[in-house]
């Protein structure tokens, strides 16, 4: 048998907690503590605060190195902020306390074209450390990139790449409900996404591994998100949608080499849709279509990332991303 | 740009004229030479060999010393035999001529349980070498194995694995319309069967990779292959086929841990089905189905051996599989 790794839980929102608890249900994995800044939950029992329905005899701690004793850990799984800016300094300082990452973090997934600077930081530290960081989740981290990037292998020539998500947000948690801009106008929408407050995150860093990856120049991108507005009055747990209301967004993004378009991503999620289907279809030598039914956002990005732990462990020190790594499974 | 690997074709049956031609197509790769030892083909010029329509200006060596006067070479692309008493050899003296190897042969794609001690006489060659040596293909090396194992990553558990793959044998080469039986009786297709003389070789393989990548033990390992019987007159370019003869093979195998059933194949090639279809089934946490459309074997064959020589020049010397290299690409 292989050592049992033993692992920090950096973050405690929703996707942390589910972390937390598939770590304690996982042969080979560890919980040895768990990091939040609400003040809500700092101090709580861990089992607790995650919904394990019984305590675990440590508490939240509020920072990493309260987290770490007394007992040293060699992973922390990160779900914090998707944005370098709010992110960066928490996985500097883990990686100061020797701890290898696997993190959520979207703009962490591929950021060596969009955040290079920072991307070469974190790198950095990582390598003073001897430890490694790695970026993923479903999306970014999986079906747009590192996925159609492995369907790639069985082509001798690729002239474009489509990827389409489409979620059936009815089946999800409210707060994902709400993050769609379930029940809003349609002119709320528009200006949530105008501020930034609304949008899934990840579609350019999706491309950036892809194209990178195959060795073609981002010429240009462009991305847009419109709202998918309700024409009849929809119900969930948790929303109550009238017609001419919004349900969800329809998200897309290009990547254009010197030739032209070379990749297109459509993320639908919407209440009321029928079953969830991702579609990856790859134009060339041969052409190829790919349709994936059953991958649950949240309960995939869970395992991806607790996956992901024996893959980092094994890889050398520094920033890597999922297209530098061995395939992870479910081991 | 990075240096231009130079590329050995060792075997020039059809898969192997068919990877030259594609090297040849290929960017960032030169093909410097080419090996076989049938002597209506040894002394040729390659590029009539291999169906190139002009001359290439060097000629069919039937040795790899041969091969590499008076240029060296990088890396080997092997396309000979299946089986590690035809091409153990081969590999031995490729290595010994310092390139690494990239290879068809299906023994190669896991040998670690079926053929231990060849595959550390192999391994420990390419480490004295200093080279690397991968066994790939689209069946075994992808859609029964890394591709599955890669589906696994979005899986938080995994319970049971079945992969069945469709080919419209109808479509393909009269070689390959022949090897599955195409027009034989059922008598003669079970003498075959019996003598070893045919079927599809790889199916153990792609289990043992995925059993050890998984950490499971294979206890039990079943197969079996059956006759697809016309029941109507199928003509093709190649054969016309009478009702209650052989039109194609099913072959099946099945990997039990000791839990019970854990993976299930399948692999149908019959004359007149409808089109190829390739489906993934995973159960467990979540349940996952992926269905691919447009794996042609021989273009994706070349493909893949093509697009891993990258993956082998820059992975660690020995015998390395699918599953330890990062994800083979179309770059």
């Amino acid at each position: 048998m292989s050592k049992i790794i033993s692992v920090i839980q950096y973050g405690l929102g929703p996707i942390g907690c589910a972390v937390a608890l598939h770590i304690i249900e996982r042969e080979g994995l560890e919980l040895v503590g768990a990091v939040d800044i609400d003040p809500k939950k700092v101090g709580r029992d861990v089992g607790e605060v995650i919904g394990l329905n019984k305590q675990i005899g440590f508490s939240v701690a509020e920072k990493i190195i309260s987290a770490l004793k007394p007992n040293n850990a060699d992973v922390a799984l990160h779900t914090t902020s998707s944005y370098f800016s709010l992110f960066k300094d928490q996985i500097i300082e883990i990686l100061e306390h020797g701890l290898d990452i696997v993190s959520t973090s979207e703009e962490l997934t591929f950021p060596w074209l969009s955040h290079a600077a920072e991307a070469s930081e974190i790198d950095a530290a990582a390598k003073k450390a001897g430890k490694t960081v790695l970026g993923t989740g479903i999306n970014p981290g999986f079906l747009m990139d590192s996925l159609p990037l492995n369907l790639t292998a069985i082509c001798q020539r690729v002239d474009h790449i489509e990827v389409t998500r489409m979620i059936n947000a009815s089946t999800r948690r409210g707060p994902f409900q709400a993050k769609i801009g379930s029940g809003i106008t349609v002119e709320q929408f528009n200006k949530k996404i105008s501020s930034g407050q609304m949008g899934h995150i990840g579609l350019s860093e999706s491309i950036s591994m892809v194209f990178d990856t195959l060795g073609k120049k981002l010429e240009k991108y462009e991305s847009d998100v419109q709202p998918v507005v309700a024409d009849q009055t929809i119900k969930t747990d948790f929303f109550e949608v009238q017609p001419g209301r919004v349900k969800g967004l329809k998200q897309t993004a290009r990547g254009y080499s010197e030739k032209g378009e070379f990749m297109s991503l459509q993320f639908i999620a919407a209440l009321g849709l029928e079953d969830d289907l991702d579609t990856v279809r790859i134009k060339g030598k041969p052409d190829l279509e790919v349709k994936l039914k059953g991958t649950h956002g949240d309960i995939a990005t869970v395992a991806i990332l607790v996956n992901a732990v024996r893959n980092v462990q094994k890889a050398n020190p520094g920033l890597v991303t999922m297209r530098d790594l061995p395939i992870v499974t479910c081991r």
